[in-house]
């Protein structure tokens, strides 16, 4: 967005610190205003998806391809939801299972109903809903 | 435990500043440290009980207390971890339903046995188990 | 509630029941019925607080009581939701550490205010809300 | 896995079953069959990242592709998990955000150091990890 950085300044206990400077030191977070900045935008997110009108994520599923007619199902009911589902991604875990990502768009209520249309394909090993930002406010 | 307090300073973009006083403000929060310590300590209390070796948490009971031998389960498989169950509370949410919280504090492996052992007492409706901080590191 | 138990058979792959029957024997669960019973209810008991319209849980407060002032508040801040906060029980965690269990009963929008209205006093170290049910439905 | 279909029967509450067909009913299950396949399986994939061997999962960014540097940094973290990181994929949300999908198979002590890393790229808007299965015991 092209936003402009701006500083705020945090009370807490310094035990408090002190745990948390070791907990983000050992994920490998470069300093402590990341950190702090991915838990705020954690929270964010979650009420975008509780409260907001457009929302982003991932539908991944997980499949034996060989299955006939799966395919099929997969790409058809991504059809049915043409305008949110952007685009999907396949790949081989295995001989037999494959993985696809699908990216999702658009309002909450839509998202989860593609989301529901796919998970109940039959013969799906495991389908999951991720979900993120559309990064418009971040 | 009576630590000192003090101070330290965030660098985060403006809008996505904007969004997180709008979200705490919703909530009630007084102050934005108060928030971002809220985040913070469920941040660690998370890792409290992933590496930790004393944890302290609920169990949560949801049962029909008409139910023969119930109560005496409920009591027995606490006493089976005598040292891990503190104390519990009874309350009754309708004439049949009741609830019970047992509080638990202990190494953590122990309370997840205890949790299962109250969890599969034939006809519990529901049994949850919360994860909080002992309060030793905060 | 005085159910009837009613009998449903399920049909899924060998393996997949193989693993599942090693989990909870794992767990400890006495018999599959139980089991696959909890996750329904798991399930269930989700969109009891998604949908419901009244819903019980529990508060849980972990903090320092030698805080001038703490005990007040928290007595008073679930005055202010008399009807939702039904009973409440207080542990000691150690010298300092306090645990306190609010049982909650009510509206969900109301008992989410109470939760917020609980978690931003001044000083609390940890405050968790379970969502468990009612049992009027199970 | 052209694993062999079996048969198993559960034993429930009658008003427990009339709650969970409406439920399943409503997120367009076609029968009661998937639906607890769904549940179990969900609870199987919790254990297979807690206790399993090799994960499988996705790795999901949201930035603005730009920021100098940032996809360089993401394609060379990557890199320096040649051997986890299988395939990944790219789509616009919108004229500045990105979002970028990573597919993960690996041990997990590997997968999540992948995720921290990619996490902790400075700017990225948002790193999430979707746990799935790899579909080898499904």
């Amino acid at each position: 967005m092209g936003s402009n950085l701006t500083r705020i300044s945090i009370t807490l206990e310094e035990n408090v610190l002190e745990q948390f400077d070791a907990q983000i030191r050992q994920q490998g977070f470069p300093t402590r205003s990341e950190a702090v900045k991915q838990l705020i935008k954690a929270s964010l997110v979650e009420q975008e998806w509780q409260t907001g009108e457009m929302v982003a994520g991932v539908v991944t599923l997980v499949y034996d391809h060989h299955k006939p007619g799966m395919l099929d199902e997969i790409v058809g009911r991504q059809h049915d939801y043409g305008a949110i589902a952007l685009c999907s991604q396949h790949a081989h875990l295995d001989h037999h299972n494959c993985m696809e990502n699908i990216i999702v768009k658009g309002p909450v209520e839509e998202v989860k109903k593609l989301f529901h249309s796919l998970e109940t394909i039959k013969g799906i090993k495991r389908c999951s809903l991720t979900m993120t930002t559309t990064g418009k406010h971040f």
